[in-house]
């Protein structure tokens, strides 16, 4: 990412910051070594800005182009090893960073798609994609259950998050109070998921039947 | 995909229709919401050409360049999200949505090689590529144990159908003929495996022996 | 890969030839067929050049380019296959086989980032994504625990290795010595952990405390 300037550079580092942080937890709940956090710290970091650049063929992706983004990841996966065990609950502690990481994301995702030329509809969709994949990413690889899978609302806050960021541009929203607004958007909709566990209606297999169905 | 006529377009949208149901047919297992169904939908349904794109260096890929295939994802997953449950066995309907899906994706998969300039042997690969990843995403995503894994033929059919469209193509026939014998071989492959249970002989550990082998 | 010449070229034909092997050991434990072996051979010994060309903007990638990278691990699956049960400890068998392409591919990784014009932390980085992604999508898609996530030094020996080689590189040493001299550590590395148990110390969750913490 060409840092723009001072508040993009800013969103840009709080976001590998708190996925970073959110996949040292997850590492953390693993008992991974040093080495292990720090990896697990980048894949979720990097991921999701990393399938978006190579989708709009931006090679090589962001994190190759300037080390700043490695010093962030590695730093907070180095804190987060020697911390961790005093967060009460750590799994609070990923569910919050995550939450913070899709919020960014998905704006950030959905202005480097802009700038890129992606109109806005598919400008949308890569904003949704660079929030969910690196977090999926790091529980695909730490074998746990995506948060995507959850029952709590998910990829529809970082959906609601880039729509709104996108529709401001579009309509002529300076840039700063649009990236603001967005993530807030994102955010207050997945905070409020995970504090009252709000979900979507699920899937009911047949009315009256409510167990597994599977094979 | 530049869509250059009438049947591939339509047989495109016949893929990515049928491996979207594939992927809400997997949401519903997992109870998902509308949203996950979506998702996972697009996954599947947009996985294996994105994949052959980003090989052949052709980005955005086709999903990012015209709305009408997130259209049909979304429309079909919407659909399989409200009338799932009148399946009798999701579990099957899943196995044939996605036998159609591999036989269409390996073909067009190598079609679309062979015009991106790719010898007949890598386009075969595309072609299996193309018509294998999106269902591996699928799978892995969701924690099921990948239909490419099970014991009935899966690659092999996906690979037969794109060595017989790509031999028809190399050796002079019209292009809409040789697209519908290479996904009636693939067809036929997976339908006959799915039906009588057909496998290739599977690794013995040791002559006499016959259980697992794990660590 | 442009076989620069004959040491490199035989060194990545070596790379494919020991991770084709440690996928086609994977293939073997879950009791896959044929094709099955040839699938999973190639996407652990493609997997991570495929990502490292990616990264850099290099399509179609090495194996699209030239027959020999797909001749060389289906002749290693197909070999496995008739041959792995005659193996005593196949799970021993595929982490030496796994070592031996670690130390290969981040070495090789590495070179071939440099030549494409990388910073040398940059081919460093390169070089360790080239080395473990193989392994890991071999892991996900067959549903085993990551050896990069077991306990002993795995990434750690790719980073050294790497590192080393681009040290020798950036400093002025030949390229063949340096390559020697970078694999020599990596496997070195990776050795000693295997034969010997070796890891870093991994995250306690609280002193006094080692129950696991899960949610």
């Amino acid at each position: 990412m060409l840092a723009l300037d001072a508040l993009l550079r800013w969103l840009d580092i709080a976001g590998i910051a708190v996925f970073a942080a959110s996949g040292a937890l997850v590492a953390s709940r693993k008992r991974m070594d040093a080495v292990g956090f720090v990896l697990i710290a980048a894949v979720t970091g990097f991921g999701g800005g990393t399938v978006r650049d190579l989708l709009l063929g931006r090679t090589p992706p962001f994190w190759l182009r300037d080390p700043t983004w490695l010093a962030v990841a590695s730093s907070v996966a180095i804190l987060v090893f020697f911390t961790a065990h005093r967060v009460e609950s750590r799994f609070k502690a990923l569910l919050w960073a995550d939450a913070v990481g899709l919020a960014l994301y998905a704006v950030l995702g959905a202005e480097i798609a802009l700038l890129a030329g992606a109109r806005p509809w598919a400008a949308v969709l890569l904003g949704v994609v660079t929030a969910t994949f690196g977090g999926v990413a790091r529980d695909v690889i730490c074998n746990e259950v995506p948060l995507l899978l959850r029952k709590e609302i998910y990829a529809l806050a970082a959906l609601a998050g880039a729509a709104a960021f996108v529709a401001l541009r579009v309509n002529g929203t300076w840039r700063d109070p649009a990236l603001l607004a967005g993530m807030a958007v994102a955010f207050a909709i997945r905070a409020v998921a995970i504090a009252r566990g709000w979900s979507l209606p699920a899937y009911k297999p047949r009315p009256g039947r409510d167990y597994p169905d599977r094979e």
